[in-house]
């Protein structure tokens, strides 16, 4: 049953091949990867207001372009870092395998863990500034907020789990679509202003304003570093692309810092004529309905917006079930996050990044900007490890021109290590420490996964020699077997007889509660005529473990060490889904219990059980 | 761990002999059957109460003495029926006993239903109204109830998991405690009216009436009819009293007949003349705060009735666990209801009748008034079966005196049913619906579950002659391995040498990816020199269990109809509870599907890891 609705939610499962059909151009890969990194212009700007707005008034407008410079300095900076990777790391270059390869293996945690959270918050980012654009338009729907959240990463899980390949030139549109309506506002809105429109004083503006402080503008600058985002995300899809893929890449990255400066910094531009004032909404679409009034463009400005903010939220999910498939194949994750799901997409990975997105946005009640206090730690993290791999990676190469690649990464390194600490300071008591604790611990938990790995890996291992010293072919022990029945019937029998197969030397083993059921059990077990012993136990919790292992361990059963113990228990096959609960219950424990001692193996013997109404209406079962 | 908390919650295991040790007499068996009866008074006549004011105002109180009379008479009715079961079924003769002897098995099986929804609303109603008797002497506590409930509920649930068998004899104190109370209250609030004191008028009394029409009436009998929840506790618990226990039993019921006479009567009493209106407090603190005025005695009232409610509740923690093990063990619930827990206490069942409750106490807010609509119905329904169990047994057997005994069972089946549909008809909209669906769903699923355990039963059964005809000595069929493998090493060796000692017929299978993982796990395969083939499939999903199936199927394996294949599994035993999440998640799935394939046996070979620091230190492992 549960199969048949998965079947219906994810469809049919696609084969290995399927992976490598598309690959990207410019045209394509432009779209493709810079959701994320494009759609934070919906939200960067906006929170730099937030914090600036209440402290020092007008003066806002001014500190958000002196901000904004410095974004887009610190954007060709990481653009030109980037090509270095794109050139070195045609593979795809993430942050764990940069750092990993070149720092060590601590470094490549830490930039896995770091990536993780990045990925968590895109979605709770992305997806709460998307539901705030909407809601900036229809304000009717602002106090189910969270709800609409809920809904919408629910969607974002089905449809991942389904597998989005197919469908993914289809993604590429709507950036285009928020990418020239951005352009047509930024024009038309400085066209208007040029020709003479005064737009209207904003509201909730204090009039005594303080000073700025360092604290405060570094705080505003931590926001606006949020813009960036989103940029490693074509590093990371080199092998995606046409060949060369490499020049492709770097095109894609140039063009895509390109559009970011145009739309960051114009809608900068644009805040700073229509002096507009968030206080909790969503600017761009604040700003288009100065420009443009109601009318069409304000709706398709509110429509690219959030579809581009939801399409960045889907990027992480392919992002994050790859980044822990990868981790999970070197063995820093559980392993069965390395399978594949039924269509080519980690399951597990997709269904983790929901719950704790969704998790985050209840927590924050989707305020984006309580949510962008946490963002941007991880990626500017990533940013420095990454960089700063780089960094070792020239000095210890030392190819041709390492000098001035060593200079380009190393200033990366460092202006992103400045980013860092800076986020981390002065967003800590506003939600960073959640950030800041979660990271030593997952980096631990980690490390502790990959250490058993290890463990594990050495005790599996066997030597060139050790082989040769196993037998396989003739085994040392003697193998007995032990079968527990609760009463003669098809099933105990079944696997009396099966028993009898497997080893010379079987028990058959009952607990009573008392003599009487004792004395009953042993007068039926005498009718089969089998020279298979009958060892029966006084059990006073009415357990089977318990009694079982005491009788292997007495000197009744005369166990020498080294012998295998093959317990048989049965199980029934059944036919609808809530029978499963009324069998079994007891054959899980006893076979848990038992699999903790060395030499037991436990086999389960299914009896199939046939429809109920077949074998009450069949005389044969009279 | 997890055992270590439930040691020190839950205590250490109790022997099966521990079951019999404490038999009541009168003076101890009185206060412990009596808590769910007597308890009744602190909610039954503020019900009526709290239906009758708002529409007849002033009128409502002398409406209460009339519903009194007539519960007090129903109530001596059902004393005599009862007494009569008490003498039939001198090993407790409960309603799903009583029904399934004398009126076949859906009869019963409805008794048990509504005998289960009964327990389950006695824990919600009397923790409700335990609450409220203490929210009406703190007000401050009152935002607060369900809360309060809900520590409560855990308590008692704790309480229980650990078996409250020993501490029994406490819990008859508190009964005796509000009985003495209550008397005390009832002579000296009677005493200063009849000394001349005029209580004041009660406020939001409605100065405008209406004629009291017959559904409100009703409604409002309906109410004081809870008042005679809990009075076939006597005749269920039969065994539990000192031999001749009949007779201890009926001397019991007697007594606690005449109890609730007085408080029920004099409480009603009390009512008339202190004009007390409820609305939405305990009317039994309030009547104290009136009498008493806020000293030691008001807190003693307030004390002890809450106490006695809670104890109410407990009841249930007994009488639900045991009615449904008796259910589980005859084949009308899930088979692991019928086992006792660690100290002789039914866990599970006392764990579903804690959150069930728990849900309606938050649904319905943990007010009584809302509570109160639901229950009693379930009582009502059992009392009626159970005496018609009784008239139609009396029918039958036509034993001495016979007739004078079916007019009393005949005249309780008859009354008590009229109860039922008053209750059903005039409680409908205000809840008494979720029960009357309740009911056939639970029936409904009854139903089912015991049509599946007998088609089981006699899938299992074997004849006389067929246990002659089943050869355990020397199967008829081929035992045939398989031995499915991910790589070469200690495990995987392990396996193969046991499959050896089992069968000569044994294949080695493993899955590839592609060619080249093929080719690499043969030639370490082939290193090993042994005689066992290996098979080796391409499988695109990296799914053992299709390609094992298909391969099980196919001509090369030569499967012939009847042969018995055991696959043989390995699976690491864990030193830390969390490993566990990092290995054998394909295990189970490969078992689960294998095992419903008639004839394959699943064999599960644990290999017992080291601890991580120990292996990783060793320097055999390098």
């Amino acid at each position: 049953m549960l199969k048949k609705v998965r079947r219906v939610l994810v469809g049919k499962p696609l084969k290995n091949e399927a992976l490598n059909e598309q690959r990207m151009g410019v045209l394509w890969g432009l779209p493709i990867l810079s959701s994320d990194a494009i759609s934070s212009v919906a939200y960067a700007g906006q929170e730099v207001l937030m914090v600036l707005i209440p402290v020092i008034g007008l003066g806002a407008y001014k500190q958000l372009s002196v901000i904004s410079v410095i974004v887009i300095g610190l954007l060709f900076l990481l653009m030109v870092s980037y090509r270095q990777i794109i050139n070195s790391y045609p593979n795809g270059g993430g942050a764990f395998v940069v750092a990993k390869e070149n720092l060590g293996v601590v470094a490549g945690i830490t930039a896995g863990a770091a990536l993780s959270v990045d990925y968590i918050l895109t979605v709770a980012v992305s997806i709460s500034s998307g539901v705030e654009q909407f809601t900036t338009a229809f304000k009717v729907f602002k106090p189910y907020s969270v709800l609409i959240c809920f809904i919408l990463i629910l969607l974002l899980m089905v449809v991942n789990l389904r597998g989005v390949r197919e469908s993914s030139r289809i993604f590429g549109i709507p950036a285009y679509c928020f990418i020239i309506g951005i352009v047509v506002m930024i024009i038309v809105g400085i066209a208007r202003i040029k020709g003479g429109y005064v737009p209207p004083q904003p509201e909730n503006i204090p009039d005594i304003v303080k000073p700025l402080s360092l604290l405060i503008f570094l705080r505003a600058f931590s926001n606006g570093c949020t813009a960036l985002t989103g940029v490693e995300a074509v590093s990371n899809a080199v092998p995606n692309f046409k060949t060369p893929s490499t020049k492709y890449a770097k095109r894609v990255l140039l063009l895509l810092s390109i559009i970011i400066l145009i739309l960051f910094g114009g809608s900068s531009v644009l805040a700073n004529l229509y002096h507009v004032n968030p206080h909790g909404n969503a600017m761009l679409v604040m700003i288009a309905g100065e420009i443009f009034g109601h009318g069409f463009m304000y709706y398709y400005i509110t429509a690219s917006t959030f579809v581009i903010l939801v399409l960045a939220a889907n990027t992480a999910y392919s992002g994050f079930p790859m980044l822990i498939s990868i981790m999970a194949k070197d063995g820093y994750a559980p392993r069965q996050l390395s399978m594949r799901g039924d269509r080519l997409s980690y399951d597990n990975g997709i269904i983790m990044l929901s719950v704790t997105a969704m998790l985050l946005i209840i927590i924050f009640k989707a305020r984006v900007t309580s949510l962008i206090s946490l963002y941007a730690i991880g990626v500017f993290l990533s940013f420095t490890l990454a960089q700063s791999g780089m960094l070792v990676k020239w000095l210890r190469t030392r190819d041709a021109g390492w000098k001035l690649k060593a200079v380009f990464n190393g200033a990366g390194a460092l202006v992103t290590s400045i980013v860092v600490v800076i986020i981390a300071f002065t967003k800590f008591i506003g939600g960073a420490w959640l950030v800041v604790i979660s990271l030593p611990i997952l980096i631990f938990m980690i490390t502790k996964v990959k250490k058993h790995y290890n463990a594990v890996m050495r005790q599996l291992r066997l030597k060139p020699e050790e082989i040769s010293a196993f037998n396989i072919n003739k085994a040392t022990y003697t193998n007995r077997v032990i079968v527990p029945i609760e009463s003669i019937n098809r099933s105990s029998l079944r696997a009396l007889r099966y028993a009898r197969t497997i080893s010379e030397n079987v028990v058959a083993f009952s607990v009573a509660i008392d003599d009487e059921s004792a004395k009953k059990i042993k007068e039926k077990y005498d009718s089969l005529n089998t020279d298979i012993p009958l060892i029966t136990k006084y059990s006073p919790f009415r357990r089977v473990v318990d009694p079982l292992l005491k009788f292997i361990e007495s000197a009744e059963y005369d166990y020498e060490d080294g012998d295998m113990i093959t317990v048989i228990l049965p199980q029934f096959a059944v036919k609808k889904w809530w029978h499963r609960i009324l069998h079994n219950n007891t054959r899980y424990y006893i076979e848990r219990e038992l699999l903790k001692h060395k030499h037991i193996v436990v086999s389960v013997m299914p009896l199939q059980l046939r429809d109920d109404d077949y074998v009450l209406n069949n005389p044969k079962y009279d």
